[in-house]
């Protein structure tokens, strides 16, 4: 059993929250959902709901074995507060398990770790991405192994992203 | 009287359509709003709608004077489809005036020419133009003389966006 933070906020592309969760936790791990007050409820930008269950206030990098980024317009709602980049900077700081998909990687360009990154991304911040220095790929996955990082470009690669982020978790 | 394209679609934020607009016209000129086709409706983040004058397959660059590019959620949902990036990187070779406000000169990192430019523009996306190379300001408007490139970063700063644009144009 592993925990995963989630960092997510009303927006998100419902179905890259909901299905890599569903297979976290169908493989027997724990996922937390991450947001500014414990309690409160986000919604999917087509509907779907969560509770928060734990404010970044609160949250301890320590507690966490991976971290989860979804999509849609969640990211760069979130990337102007520095808690949220500062918690996700120290995942890829320590080489700990992440997992991105869509505009979550949108987050790395405000950490200033991206030049050391091979990754996927939706296609328009793929250049974003690329002018902060990755190495960009357009495949449905990318795992890169030497920063334990899988991510993938848009609902459609859902079964590709959550099979690699289980593998790299085993 | 002026001519001003506007390349906008549904997820703008309302008032950075609306604000700029209003001032352009009152000042005697004409803005067209182009998206995909003519006479669709496009609506705001909260609640605006505009009917579209024209599709960007119909959009002649020659017809204008100057570009309006509002945020929200609009750029990143239109640069993905390189309609949109090619007129727009067209006003920006050509060095006619653009006003670009908050999420706005997302556009400008499509068309490989960001490294040319000195702008604002909405807090989190500071960091992809700095990345793709412009000379990034923390200032209510910022004016390129030499590329006549008008940028603010939110709906905050709409006076001192519209008062540059209606200068610039003079």
């Amino acid at each position: 059993m592993k925990k995963i933070a989630t960092v997510v906020t009303s927006g998100y592309e419902d179905s890259e929250l909901t299905s890599p969760k569903h297979a976290l936790e169908s493989a027997g791990n724990v996922v937390d959902i991450i947001e500014s007050s414990a309690d409160e409820v986000i919604k999917g930008e087509h509907g779907d709901t969560q509770k928060v269950d734990l404010s970044i206030d609160d949250a301890k990098f320590d507690d966490y074995d991976a971290l989860l980024l979804p999509g849609g317009g969640s990211p760069d709602a979130l990337r102007v507060d520095e808690r949220y980049v500062n918690f996700i900077k120290k995942f890829l700081m320590a080489n700990k398990p992440v997992f991105a998909i869509c505009h979550g990687p949108q987050f790395f360009i405000q950490t200033g770790l991206t030049n050391e990154l091979k990754l996927t991304a939706y296609t328009t911040i793929r250049y974003d991405l690329f002018y902060a220095g990755a190495e960009v790929l357009d495949k449905s996955v990318v795992v890169d192994k030497k920063h334990n990082l899988v991510t993938s470009r848009t609902p459609d690669d859902l079964a590709d992203f959550n099979r690699e982020m289980i593998n790299l978790l085993k």
